[in-house]
């Protein structure tokens, strides 16, 4: 294999970091042909697969700047399940893609300790994976992260936005900071049009620009599942790519809107900081970032004490944020104190 | 949306790409958060999920170069579904992720057109996807793909390297070219140690460089899924990287050795070349390429015939290449007369 190594691609590296996965999630199967789920099906009547994939951004960019790869796994597997658990399915298995200029042992270990990690989180399995060591594609030390998530749900119990109802509550569950969207415009604000250095650390921010950009995104399936499992959630929107805007708006039918009251939760210090910096617009803002908000639920009146308590007793911090109420699918956040 | 349109992301061109893709791939709930599918289960008395991922490597360099992106997906679709049709399994769905330094409609619209192309050969289903406009880290006019596929099979079904005998016979379905394997050696040796220009055809081969490199591979879904489900077919070697050697040494139980015998089919022209060209040793050539054989079966002796007969009335050009013979898990090829 000299001449493919002399090209730039090491297939023996390749097989080295099988072996290391193989270790850090104990599966030994990891590394056939294709990943393998048996499937339990006593509790489904008539299950659907949910499945999902997404990236992770050029949040990847900031880890890269700080050589610090360790979470970025973690935000890669928080992107897809969160997303299944938004249409109410339970996350089986999860497949990874790294796609990478030069093999570095060292560095896809970290990534992919991230990997596991989320994995674990969301109470999964990694079934298989790819790396793909693709010279004059990446830069040196560049990578990309790709991931896929496949869930389960009976067809009865998926989460629909006919389910919705005027006077259904939203509750807010806090993010844990930008989470992995809108790094482009982040990036351009503090290291483009400014020259912040990552161990800035900003007023009013608890950690260096490094650690507080790279805030792993939070996983709620643990928390979230049982509630859904009770009948308790009527729908679900994961605030990812587009903002708390266009995320809400996608659960919303097209008779109701959603109402945020805006004093009822503070935005995290570093989009504060973001929008004054970068002088950025309130639609901005509501467009592009989780405003410290990373998932919302919509659920009954009559459940919103349960619903609340259970998830502050699962860990999470949970703020009634708003209402649905007759109208066109419109969600509307006014700027008051955010 | 200004701010993040100026930083280089424009979320209203992604969503105008989600639309396009909904009419290629006739499947409106495409852009949910999650892609869904319906599990038929009457068939199947032990279900087993079995999930692949890959990407094309750096064949797409040579899609970008040459400005044809229209095959490329079915590239992308091939090696994930091939994959887990050599563990017995029957494709089901597939997802794509699209990260691309700025998103370009038309080329986009084309990359997909490849994607919904080979996922209708495989008789599976587009139900999601995601396109990552990533400024900085991909080139301009640069684009990485990975794809995600899920499969089903009943657990007695799934293909076992322990179900192979010394005797069985191997069978090589005829590959289209290159496939999606070694590209970052081809590219070494036409573009940077000899000076080739994509629009030059070498001597024996049918087509200019940059159409014989960006043959699409072949999916064998439709014409080996009916041998398979006919208990036809031992095992399943899906040739990718690592070359003939690498890749049916993994279905090779401790006791077997596979033997080719070279002279029962012909390497591509396009091989030959590169060997030439490129100075590549024997060795080279058996691991990196899949030699013109793009998929390999194990069967029984008594099966031969039949499996040779049906998979020509199918469409596929198939050699008797070698057979299973007493052994060590060693993969043999001589150089006679490839």
């Amino acid at each position: 294999m000299d001449a493919y190594k002399k090209a730039g691609v090491d297939i023996n590296a390749g097989y080295k970091l099988v072996d290391e996965i193989k270790k850090l999630s104990h599966n030994d199967a990891l590394g056939a042909f294709g990943g393998m789920f048996p499937l339990a099906l006593g509790q489904y009547k008539k299950p659907v697969l949910v499945s999902g994939t997404d990236g992770v951004g050029t949040k990847l960019l900031v880890a890269i700047q700080a050589g610090l790869h360790e979470t970025i796994g973690i935000d890669l597997v928080a992107m897809c399940v969160n997303d299944v658990l938004a249409q109410g399915a339970k996350p089986l298995f999860f497949l990874d893609y790294l796609g990478i200029g030069h093999l570095d042992q060292t560095q896809a270990k970290e990534i992919l300790t991230g990997v596991v990690n989320g994995v674990s989180q969301a109470g999964a399995k990694l079934v298989g994976g790819e790396t793909a060591e693709m010279p004059d594609m990446y830069q040196h030390g560049h990578y990309d992260l790709a991931g896929f998530t496949v869930g389960i749900a009976d067809q009865d119990k998926l989460l629909k936005t006919t389910d919705l109802q005027a006077g259904d509550v939203l509750l807010g569950l806090a993010s844990n900071g930008l989470h992995s969207n809108g790094f482009s415009l982040v990036r351009d604000i503090l290291f483009k049009q400014h020259h912040y250095s990552l161990d800035d650390r900003l007023p009013g921010c608890k950690l260096d620009l490094k650690h507080e950009l790279l805030r792993p995104t939070r996983i709620y399936v643990k928390s979230v599942l049982p509630l859904i499992d009770q009948g308790l959630i009527q729908s679900i929107a994961h605030i990812t790519g587009g903002g708390l805007i266009e995320n809400v708006g996608r659960i919303l039918p097209a008779d109701l809107n959603a109402e945020f009251d805006s004093t009822s939760w503070k935005m995290p210090a570093i989009m504060k900081k973001l929008q004054t910096i970068g002088q950025l617009s309130f639609e901005d803002m509501t467009n592009t970032f989780n405003l410290g908000l990373g998932m919302v639920l919509a659920v009954r009146p009559a459940d919103k004490s349960q619903v609340m308590a259970e998830l502050k007793k699962a860990g999470e911090t949970v703020y009634q944020v708003g209402k649905l109420v007759t109208g066109s699918k419109k969600v509307v956040i006014r700027e008051d104190a955010l």
